[in-house]
């Protein structure tokens, strides 16, 4: 019987290699202390194999059993926290198929017959991410009804709408809340998309150009769940798309959590003091004994930083690489495994900071966002959000839209002189700046006349947003 | 008649505004220089807005019907030439405005009703992006068209499979183009997806919040071809995820064009002089009178660096914006317009590199790469391209590969210095390697036998190959 | 005489090229259209070798003459934009070095002697940067002295210190502003280093190899004002590193202007209330009447986006080039450009924005932000700002600090829950926390006892920030 | 005595806050796992600080040996791997604080007073820098040694200088590694100036806003051998320009160490074969036996990526941040630890793989990359690489260079139909294109020859190259 290379690794490719690696070359290039997060995947992914193997007569029904056997055990001492990774074995593959080796003699050796590391590994990645991408979209729906049911219980409280910062129009905050929700929707969708293109099986291009065993390729994207074959076996090892697809999946994601938290910043500041956040997403200062900072906001909005330069680095890495494979491809994992662990936490924290957690007993949350729907709506006194009403008003009345903007800007500025808003105003005085306007000019005026004045698809009125949450309820409780 | 504000636009916000704008402030804020080239879509969402408050009774038949004449007039001006473009007026949306308020006069005031500069810019960038998009897949279409007819007519030629740039194995060139074919498809199904996002209407989102018009807005996106309409005003109008997403689309185009340029750049190169590219793509230098430089590749290369950079900008741009609009939004322009640009430049120019230029009489192409075969073959004898397949021998004869793979490093030592390929290697010589070794192992050791014997899906066996140039052919020529 | 191949560019290289080169490749490959801002600098590179030339005996006195007096009408036909600059010609080198052969014959056709493209866009490059660093510089300077004079006038202003945008402590809002001073002092000195790395000479290292004729580069260096001469043919023709730097700088630069802007566009939302920023730099809104919003903040925080954009895609667009000059190069441009462009745009337009504009006639400063102290004041009065300096005061009393913050967190909550300030609270109530305060205890508590105890350096006591005021004083204003 | 609430952190604040924290958020919020690493400068930042305290008479002789004492226990702790972090205390600082006050007691508690963790975090990150800083410049000037220790061996060694790939003209290969010793020498000098503005002193600005007590900033800056104090407290706790100054200096000598990696890939190609780089920087392939691929140098082109990541996330995350410290800037850490490992560990490698190991007991080194000379100058043969130096041949003999290089490339179009050098063309075929070619000609045609005439400064003549090879020398080994 033939004695087991892997034993001797650093010497595996001896025949040609004058010398051993020195030890920070190994640590160099070695990815066994961060690939092998990829081990179920690989598992995974050589059980397929050699199930076809098997199925193809390549390997006996016996060498089959023997790598069944052997992975089994493997699994286990990895959750056991038992399995021995091996620096000169250099990454989770090696690693794996010398410890079968180790177990079941040459069927282990057997195992790798018509496939290569090339092919292995891109196979193992899209395997884990498929597994990553459905955890975030789970998160990226939590996160949408932890949104929808705080909105659903503040659809009648009045938020400034802002742009530029400025008041611009009183809204629902459930309305703003909502907006939050559209975003993350559309994570969802395009997370979905990237899976697609991440669900296809790279296995069977072997280092490059295929294989001269005859593979069943089908078979094992079938056994795997996965919804295709990779069509060309160059563009199968060296392609590295889904990993920069999902990058900039994940950029927007943070994106969107970035927005949210400034706002949740802002909101927390002592002078909007709109909401208030739970005890336990907050912290103190070693210095100042009155503070509680919003850490998990801002610690979130930098965190989109990270993603986003990871984004950077993986089209870096690929710019300008000439088929096949090349060793830079290596670099991929790191980024790809920070990006699905930042997004995870992430959302996961928001969910619950947003919504609060259930309690076990009853399945009532707590300790979700608490609303000062006051302050709220004092604010959006504050910056004549009620104008535009005027000038549609006017409209209404048969002055051109352009005119009653010019007519209404005059109107503020009398306001603002006598540091009184618009609603403030006498009728007179307002009759002063158009002769159309009467008393029931009060009605529009008024920040709850306003809100419920945008009364189409998409606006403000608190039926079209209870319409959405209904909306989106449905879709999201199924 | 009331007055056109629009002949004093830097007073038209007079009754608030104590002085006019300073000239450098108006360039610095002003965008009309650059976005004049969304007045196509302006014009158009415009008539789609004006048909259906004319449809809901908000504005008469007759404002319809100057708002019609005004806009197709303008729109003739355009064409022309004619139009004056006015800084003072900011952006497309005030110049269009203004001068259909000149030419038609309270009808053109009129339009305008229901919605806001917030809303319509979002709406004449998604119309104008969906039809880049649209031109954009033509172009991919195309340039794997190209590629597939130069693979077409050399399936039998053998080029080394490079990893690691090292030879690797034998690979049909026609294999190689192909790999570059999946790349274009998975661009052109991304491109797709991007479409579906950005084909979403946000007119009537007004400013923010919606408006007080009895708006028909799903009305507005069926007259535009749209497939759906933005659900939340909020979220319409702060929205720039579908730039950010195409950006990030079209960086992977560009990725793909930098492993072909940097390939099609290295086979230029008198070391390889695998390929010769067109003499119109290439440039000579001012100073060294023998130099033919591979111009296009190299820029386009270069190029990727261009978009990536505007994906990071737009990226930067959105982290941490509170909602709704604010005037940062202002920025996603310049580099959209530029990342369109030079996708559509850069894949017209491959497509004609890489398949020639058809001749109008006789539809025959020609100016496209001209392949270098003797060369390729050439190259491929340098590197014991065929090692795998002895190994592969090996396992068919009952050795386990991981022996196998050993057993054939010795060999290559052996015919290394004996300054021999493994198939000028004598039979005994071979056989002192492993016993099981025969006669038949020379035609395992021919390129082209390697070459054939990779006959799975995906590989790059010419039968294979055969099949897959069959199956984009029917995708793209349908 | 010889004829002049300029005047058929297209095929100036047509004894090795069999075709000339498409309108679309020309338009692609060609620079001229942005690379002709270079003009200056080059005209001024080309005297400077003709002048080393003649000097060296390699062109005669003569053709000295003949090209200094064809390079002066050349400048004087760019400035009166009669120059035709001439896509065919590819770019601005080869437009002018035509031109100028057009003028004076032969003499023009010597110039080129001893020299490449290569090294003579590089030598452009360089000498337009340095003028532009300079430029920079100066704005740079500009605007630390606008924000040194306006916190000049509001030493004694208190302002809530923000830390997680929760109030801190109360700060001079002098101080505050004497932070973005810091700043840009740190932009300056980074320009200045960039700057001696820019001013070094790449001319005379040819297309890469150094020339064969008897060049004296350090007359060149000394006639164009360089501190050096690049020491190395290869490096200096591909070397980009001097823009990258330059475009990291920026990208720095923009940032502080982010911040700044955010904090701008913060205290100017009706929240806050703390500053307004003069009419001209604010916009208006197409439908809301009421808005005055922070327009230059806005677009100068989203210009950071395209700022680092651009240095993104420098880096990329260098990563992995071989040696020496590749196409891929002539795209440093258009980003540098655009980069020098935002950067003095938004300067100019800051320092203005600040510190307003000067009357000609009284040189008094009039436009610049207006400060609304007490709603600052106000807004300080929030937060319990003054805790630390109670924990201080109990740390003078003997307590270790660690303790005395225990204690006043259970001072502030009790303040808290009588909905008043830690000075608010009586004696004996603030006894109950430590039997060691006293009734100096209120000097402490409240704000401006509390800004004045911050009394070291660098710390925000007035004292203290006008020394650092005069210091930057004497430093800006030499 | 007091008790130690360190004991009980997650209830430090517990007079203010109504809960704990959650682990999840703990572990979101926590920095401990990575910022220990900080904590040799932050005992050495908190001895600088005890020191002064004591001088000051803020704290007592007796504290301060206390301190002193406790300090240099947990110091040998953390060196024995005794230390216990736990994440419940956050961080390094905290950490270390804790176990002082148990080790010391009250003396424990009084360290904190005058500072802050903002002031405090960024003095440990400042300090840790500047001795990475340090050891980078160690090594790249090592580097530096390494090449010019090659070059010194290949002085006339002749290698086809390319432009775009292409062969141009003839340079020594010590020249072109010479070109590789400018970049890293940039890079020396710019973490020069980087390191100058790291080593500056946030201490004793406090939270924000500077402190009460009369702290002697100066001492302690010369105590921990800083070259100034930040002179405005807000700056000093929220400013990471270093960061991103450092991160954007790295990120230059990681696109230098791609461009040697791109070439030494090429150089490895058999179609190249100018070089072998040791097998221990090399690996094979699990599938194909004859494969020794150049890992490392690949893997250092792929780090690339990483490292202009980082300098994305940092200026992201610094974006758009109001004054004065964020919790987003804890995210600076993790990038620059990343950002330092990886340019020790490619540099450190680089080192070794260029110029070899030395042996202890001789000193020679062996095991850096071998050059095949011949190789080299075979293919320096093939692109007509002395066509410029004829055109040079006839500008001496009086023709404009213009023309020259109009003439030569009809000889190099000649020669290419007849399939041979420009040196192998008989002289009466030059004299066709020339009457005044005379017999000479053929030295100037020669590969040395040309090498020889580009005897100017930076020029790749032999003595040139010798000189400076010989400047670096002086410089590198003082």
């Amino acid at each position: 019987m033939s004695t087991n290379q892997f034993d001797k690794k650093t010497e595996a490719w001896s025949a040609l290699f004058s010398e051993p690696m020195s030890e920070l070359v190994q640590r160099y290039t070695a990815s066994v202390f961060f690939d092998k997060r990829l081990a179920d995947a690989d598992i995974t992914g050589s059980l397929a194999h050699a199930d076809m193997l098997a199925a193809q007569g390549i390997i006996s029904k016996d060498d089959l059993a023997a790598i069944q056997r052997g992975m089994a055990q493997i699994r286990q001492e990895i959750a056991d926290g038992q399995f021995e990774w091996k620096l000169a074995l250099e990454d989770v593959h090696l690693n794996i198929e010398a410890r079968l080796t180790q177990l079941v003699g040459d069927a282990g050796k057997r195992l790798h017959t018509g496939r290569s590391r090339n092919d292995q590994v891109a196979t193992d990645i899209r395997l884990w991410l498929r597994g990553e991408i459905d955890l975030i979209t789970g998160l990226l729906r939590e996160l949408q009804l932890a949104l929808v049911e705080v909105a659903e219980k503040h659809v009648d409280v009045i938020l400034p709408g802002f742009t530029h910062l400025q008041v611009a129009q009183p809204v629902s905050f459930a309305h703003h809340l909502l907006a939050y929700v559209e975003m993350f929707a559309r994570d969802e969708a395009r997370m979905g998309d990237v899976r697609r293109r991440v669900n296809q099986l790279p296995l069977g291009s072997a280092a490059l150009a295929g294989t001269t065993y005859p593979l069943d390729r089908e078979r094992v994207a079938k056994t795997l769940g996965m919804e295709g074959v990779c069509q060309n076996s160059l563009d199968a090892v060296s392609d590295r798309d889904f990993a920069i697809e999902f990058a900039a999946a994940a950029a927007l994601v943070m994106v969107h959590i970035s927005r949210l938290s400034e706002e949740l910043i802002l909101w927390m500041s002592q002078n909007f003091a709109f909401i208030r956040i739970a005890d336990r997403f907050t912290t103190g200062s070693s210095i100042m004994p009155q503070k509680k900072n919003p850490d998990v906001p801002e610690l979130a909005r930098g965190k989109t930083g990270r993603v986003v330069g990871h984004l950077m680095g993986l089209i870096t890495l690929m710019k300008g690489q000439p088929l096949a494979y090349n060793k830079d491809n290596q670099e991929d994992k790191e980024p790809l495994f920070d990006t699905v662990d930042t997004l995870r936490d992430t959302l996961r924290i928001f969910v619950e900071m947003i919504g609060g957690q259930a309690d076990p007993a009853t399945g009532t949350k707590s300790g979700g966002i608490t609303v000062n729907a006051t302050a709220m709506e004092a604010a959006a006194q504050k910056g004549y959000a009620t104008a535009t009403d005027l000038a549609d008003y006017l409209v209404k009345k048969g002055q051109p839209f352009r005119d009653a903007h010019e007519t209404v800007a005059h109107a503020v500025k009398a306001a603002q002189s006598h540091g009184c808003d618009l609603s403030e105003l006498p009728l007179n005085v307002l009759q002063g700046f158009h002769s159309a306007i009467e008393k029931d000019v009060y009605d529009v005026l008024s920040l709850r006349g306003s809100l419920e004045a945008r009364d189409t698809l998409g606006g403000t009125a608190p039926s079209q947003v209870a319409g959405q949450i209904q909306r989106h309820r449905q879709r999201l409780v199924p």
